[in-house]
């Protein structure tokens, strides 16, 4: 056939794909383009990864049931490109799920991609690049799911507000990355910045006046890309507001001063809901509160997030809560609210525990039928720094799983698994004896439809009295979190699970030296990511690879598998035009 | 098949492919690994892409004859990339070119290519890479060919030394591209240092003492990255010194204090030997030079270069003409040679006109097939600023060339060539009435075998009384220089074309408001890049594309196929693994 008839016809079946009706729920269509451009989120002027001329990216708004169709173009000139859509379990699609070597190939310059998955329930959710360290470039939005037409929240509101909380470097990404991979190792150090929907303020602060601290007080028009967005409210009303957090490494706590704030849902599902007055938000982790405003509406009250978990270096991130009709230019009458100590951890434990799934939320299988043990540690390996996972670190390989696997191309990854369990001798708490690791790419295949326990066992860093937040995101899934732990996990601690009402959530942080246990089943066929969303981390080797019903999968488009060994796999098969 | 089977298959294959020896001459293998890397080039601390550890990349040295076979692996994070082999003509080997959307895809982030290809003609060259501004970033190195085994050079020397010249900057290539790509516009600037061997001093100056200016004496022990390497000779000796630059932007003059020089070879091809003070080098363009160390022995000579033709902001490079045993670390007893005015065009016109092929080199055919006359301008595009060659500035495509012409992708690029001449009445020495230009990625199709002549026009760019010297480098072929002229060309012009003695080149500059005359045979079956070799330039549309004899290639490698619409169509006439 001639070969201009067969891009023809490949044309052809892809406009047909296009318009092939989603069952239930409307198809969503999205062009987007990604490029570097000129942003100053934080007053200084850098480069940051946008979208169609935004920073932060669109938001997708959509309702439960809906597919979305992101058809992506790279507007890079060197770089490929993917897009994860955190928190979407992409059933039946995942090649979809935006992870670059693992779902499909980067995205080439000048190239397309179509993005096409259902987003089949209500949340707070985000999406992100996935490939190097874009997100730390920019490459973030939101996206929020609504309830389907007719459904209903379990609890009420009279608006809302979503915020996307991201932390900010002025050394750009590539450099970062550059930094992280050299012998000596150089850590990129804490964010210059917390940003709030993508704006942050560095040489002044909009608190400048009530601090005690040096800075100035920022002197903004509004119209600045620095300048914060505010949130404007009505007295005696009930507000849901939306937080995600794509933070490349800070831990957050989130407070509105002089509000309470109700919990209703985290990462995309329902929780019992309780009372807080701040909030901690890790990396990859999304949440709605509620609040009433039945503060004096006479005066306006400051949003802060501050740095959890890691010796905070960067000021606070700040916006305004303004009770309309007073000016959105009165300051608050009192210093932003002051977050609970950095390495106050019982503080964020005690609020991590008190998280339980709503009423109704399905419940995990009784019984398991695997238990994996995953011992976090920080390495060197020939003399660079490295994070591995019983004692192996993740180094991705070019040719994606999801096609190597399917195509049985036993050559393109490691074909041994990584252990199941770490030696129980390990001491947790000092600095291992032997800290030499090894680069892997195996995976973790787990049978289908089977009762998974992951259990993440911290432990302490290359230096002495360290151990680190670690937030681990799963995709494809929801886990639900039976437990978390002081010390070694040993066999006992599986006694006190919550089995009755955990929560459902796709990121759980470890605490320092502590231990956090999930559950989920491996009912999703496709190969997903399992790693701690601080992106340094993952870019030094902090993740695994699962792999479930790989074999039920039919058919993965073309344009997930033109890389590596799968590309040249279907090329030669071919021999030639 | 099994696919596991076909992947053997494949890899056997290759391995196959890998051992075929070469007609004639050596087999010469590298593996080359290329990332990123901290580096000092002038003593400030970037970031450079680097080979191997080594930047420059590693020279490579080979004999007239020679295959060369380089394995080259990318070890970048997110970015694609790929070599090209500057001045090599790549006769039967288009896809080895080395040129990314025209002659072969990127190579993906953790992927190989296998660069095999003649060097068929003894001579000074380069290396560098192709995509995006990856050789701002640091991509280059040395080629050096020497005669064949008992062939002979028309000249004699006791010794060579091998000098690549560049240019760096202290910002990043990725945001030179976001500020090139900006609107409104933002120019890189002139670069920070220029680089001898990679090497150059930003804070200080070799020759500081001895100059005028406030920068202070550079305390060296040596074994810094900015050091320079010396030039150790003996005294009463002839030494060769090759001389290529790959300079983003700068056009330089090298000198070396008190010593005449010999000029012998430009751009791989001997020229009728005359001697010189110092010599112009564009970017793009390689020279060797002889010398005789004639001067007085108890002193060092400084070797220069020096910015020409745009207002110089950059000091010279410097690097020390070492009389053995004289110490090295005694500094030359005057201040490094002025070079001429950097707007003394006049002397540079001289200069190039003083270029004839040494007696034995091929002529031109005395008549030509076509003439494509080649108006170069700066003009707006939807209010950014390009460059424009006959008013069409050039936007590579997803899909390279190479593939897409020899298996007839017709929608791949513009299936309209671009115009062979622009309009006479166009007045070059103003600002053009109208500056809109429009992007396209057509290509001149040249018919096998036939006689070419290329008219470089220069003309005004978008500032009145502006025009800017371009070096033009013409890939897969040489071309003879057969005059450059002042003002529009005419027809008139013609009969001044040297068609005697014209130098064979592959680079050569037109300089403001004149033309320049080349002459080639389209012999060698491929696609190949013909542009500004001012990387920022390239990067704003200042290029054409010449596709010659494509159906007569047999098969091009599937390694250079697979992405954009090659890559989808050899995956779907497969119908999947």
């Amino acid at each position: 056939m001639d070969s201009s008839v067969l891009v023809s016809c490949f044309v052809i079946l892809n406009l047909f794909l296009m318009t092939i009706p989603a069952s239930g729920g409307k198809s969503r269509h999205f062009r987007w383009e990604v490029e570097y451009m000129h942003w100053s989120p934080d007053g200084l002027e850098g480069v940051v990864m946008g979208i169609n001329g935004q920073f932060p990216g669109p938001t997708i708004r959509a309702l439960a049931g809906d597919t979305i169709h992101v058809e992506l173009t790279n507007k890079l000139p060197t770089e490929g490109v993917v897009i994860h859509w955190h928190g979407i379990r992409q059933i039946g699609t995942p090649w979809a799920d935006g992870t670059a070597s693992i779902s499909q190939c980067a995205i080439n310059p000048g190239e397309k991609f179509a993005y096409r998955f259902k987003v089949d329930k209500a949340g707070t959710y985000f999406y992100h690049g996935h490939y190097g360290m874009q997100r730390s470039a920019g490459l973030y939005g939101s996206l929020i799911v609504d309830v389907r037409e007719g459904d209903k929240e379990p609890f009420e509101y009279d608006d809302e507000f979503n915020i996307l909380l991201s932390d900010w470097w002025h050394k750009g990404s590539h450099e970062q990355e550059v930094d992280l991979s050299s012998n000596p190792f150089r850590w990129i150090g804490e964010p210059q910045t917390l940003l709030i929907n993508g704006r942050g303020q560095y040489n002044c602060s909009l608190a400048g006046q009530l601090s005690h601290s040096p800075t100035s007080q920022c002197k903004l028009r509004g119209d600045e890309q620095y300048a914060p967005r505010l949130l404007h409210v009505q007295p005696r009303k009930t507000y849901r507001l939306r937080i995600a957090s794509s933070t490349a490494l800070a831990s957050l706590n989130l407070a509105i001063g002089n509000h309470k704030m109700m919990v209703v849902e985290a990462d995309g599902n329902y929780v019992h809901p309780f009372a807080v007055d701040n909030i901690d938000v890790y990396s990859g982790e999304s949440y709605s509160v509620l609040f009433t405003t039945d503060q004096d509406p006479s005066n306006n009250y400051w949003i802060s997030v501050s740095v959890r978990g890691r010796e905070p270096k960067t000021p606070q991130g700040l916006t305004i809560l303004n009770y309309r009709p007073t000016s959105a230019s009165k300051l608050p009458i009192s210093p932003p609210p002051a977050a609970p100590a950095w390495n106050d951890f019982k503080y964020s434990v005690t609020l991590s525990k008190q998280l339980f799934a709503l009423k109704g939320t399905p419940k995990p299988p009784a019984r398991l039928d695997r238990r994996i043990l995953l011992l976090n540690t920080q390495n060197f390996i020939d003399g660079y720094t490295k994070w591995a996972i019983n004692n192996v670190s993740l180094v991705l390989p070019a040719t994606p799983y999801l096609g190597s696997i399917r195509y049985g191309l036993t050559n393109a990854f490691d074909q041994k698994s990584p252990p199941d369990d770490f030696g129980r001798e390990y001491d947790i708490v000092k600095p291992a004896g032997n800290q030499n690791s090894s680069y892997g790419n195996g995976v973790y295949t787990l049978r289908f439809n089977t009762t998974v326990d992951v259990i993440l066992q911290n432990a302490n860093a290359l230096k002495a009295n360290v151990s680190e937040i670690h937030p681990w995101h799963l995709h494809g899934h929801d886990f639900w979190v039976l437990g978390y732990g002081e010390g070694k996990f040993t066999d006992k601690d599986e006694e006190r699970f919550n089995l009755e009402n955990p929560p459902l959530k796709n990121t759980a942080v470890i605490f320092p030296y502590g231990w956090t246990a999930l559950r989920f089943v491996a009912d999703n066929p496709g190969v997903w990511a399992f790693h701690c969303h601080i992106e340094p981390h993952l870019h030094m080797g902090m993740g695994v690879i699962f792999a479930e019903g790989v074999r039920r999968i039919n058919k993965i488009p073309d344009e997930a598998l033109g890389c590596g060994l799968t590309g040249k796999v279907l090329m030669k098969k071919n021999g030639g035009i």
